[in-house]
């Protein structure tokens, strides 16, 4: 490391460590886990131009980082506890740019109640790229998982679908996006940490790929097919109003951050008081056609898309 | 994901994955840690450009990833379990590339006996770039620090200092290398995972930056200074023939992943006889001079550095 790296790292990072960074003075971090508890360990990166777009707020990409990997952590039901991070700046990228990063790492961790274990500082000659690895915990045994779902389970999921990718749209200029909703929805996603519900789930995964791509993962993974209605799938205010013409991008767009949970249809009661506030809506339901998803329209017309992500599968 | 995405990991990476990472099908890894242990915990990302070149074998770019983050592990005197993997790699970054980068996985996670926990792939208009978080475990209480050298303690190093740097001289054609021995050192630098040294060591520290830098490390956080004999720094055979002109360059040059250790010189002989055949050599002492670093030649006369690394400091 440089100098300059050094002073970065003391100035912006420091203040966001643990008591297991040592400062972010030593080699490695040392920590003792809480006893009698699983780990939930995850990693995932952003790259300027593929996973944020060059002029996106860096504090909204720092927060976006966390929350796509906390969104992996709610996906096992699992809490979160900490993190590490790797950032790979260019020789120009600002000292701001850095600052409002380490200031949207600051208001997160808050937010979820996580600190920074330690991490990793480069220069880069390409993109800026950052990641992180999280850690969280879950009951030994209780983790949900992919393969979990059983033919009969209802398909429910949270919140709204399909926002982010209108932002997504609407960045690009396809798509108005007068109050900023959109966007909003695109930089800041809620990962779905803390919902009570390990007793009634029996699969789960996050959407982070688009809705039918990411249902056919537990599809895939549960030797499962399903049945999903595109007019129950949950949209907000402004997307309704975006009309139509934006489903099949809101079935198929990524970057939603909500769960996908295969559960009995009997414990929609239960999960929806569980959740609340959180709205939890049921859109179908799992079959044992291995592997085949079916998405049918508001006619009971099967739908066709164009999107190669979930055909592939 | 891409599915192109989801196929290379089936193919490459979920042959290297342990059972936490539950065949690198669901969000995360679910892992309960050996009961009674700290864990220890660091990240290193490579890029390519500034930690490779583009041309060194796929192979060794993987190994060094995995034996930097080991060596990590080393200077806290930890023990590796397993590792979460990021690659970002171009469009036409070829298949081979990967398939060899996993073979490299493959290779060392077997000679030290470490298993793939979980990962993330994407791609990058940039430079390739990859990242290992590191997971150990050390006896509570027992991880080596950089704060806990005292004035009086012999430095001590391991192995031999300064053949990394001339590798990357040699790759640059500025120094001879026919051989090849300085460009393995290079390529495949030997973390010093393993050594059973807890008992005597007050501090320890990795040479990844170069060594008169990284002993500043452990000064700096110790809040003393040190005095080393340039003549004692332990150079390969290939090394001394390269000549005295080459000193400085071995001296500062980074990339060793030897080992620094503060340990009181009365325990030379147990150190030695521990690391064996791991040669260990006492080049200096710690003093009480606050962050005062001073190197002799072999006629007594300090030296002074044009690299600013340890200058800075």
């Amino acid at each position: 490391m440089s100098g300059g790296e050094f002073d970065r790292i003391a100035r912006y990072f420091a203040p966001l460590a643990n008591e297991a960074a040592l400062g972010l003075t030593d080699d490695a971090a040392v920590w003792t886990p809480p006893a009698g508890t699983s780990l939930v360990l995850t990693v995932d990166q952003m790259v300027e131009g593929v996973h944020f777009l060059p002029d996106d707020p860096p504090d909204c990409v720092a927060r976006k980082l966390l929350r796509r990997n906390l969104s992996d952590l709610a996906a096992m039901g699992a809490e979160p506890i900490g993190y590490l991070l790797t950032t790979a700046l260019r020789a120009d990228t600002p000292e701001t740019w850095l600052a409002d990063f380490a200031d949207g790492l600051r208001l997160d961790q808050q937010k979820f109640g996580i600190a920074l274990f330690g991490g990793d500082s480069t220069s880069t000659p390409g993109p800026v790229m950052t990641s992180v690895t999280m850690i969280g915990h879950v009951a030994p045994g209780l983790a949900w998982h992919r393969a979990g779902a059983r033919a009969g389970d209802a398909v429910f999921v949270t919140g709204t679908i399909g926002d982010a990718v209108l932002g997504l749209e609407a960045a690009r200029g396809k798509l108005a996006d007068p109050t900023g909703y959109f966007r909003e929805r695109r930089l800041l996603p809620e990962p779905r940490i803390g919902l009570r519900l390990a007793s009634w789930v029996h699969a789960a995964i996050d959407v982070s790929d688009g809705l039918v791509q990411d249902l056919g993962h537990i599809c895939e993974n549960s030797g499962l097919g399903a049945e999903i209605e595109a007019a129950l799938v949950p949209a907000s205010v402004p997307a309704r109003a975006a009309g139509e013409a934006w489903l099949e991008t809101r079935l198929t767009g990524g970057d939603d951050y909500e769960l996908v949970l295969a559960a009995p249809a009997g414990t929609e009661p239960a999960l929806r008081a569980a959740c609340a506030p959180v709205p939890i809506t049921r859109i179908g339901v799992f079959t044992d056609s291995h592997r085949k998803i079916v998405v049918t329209d508001g006619h009971g017309v099967v739908m066709a898309f164009a999107h190669p992500g979930w055909q592939h599968f």
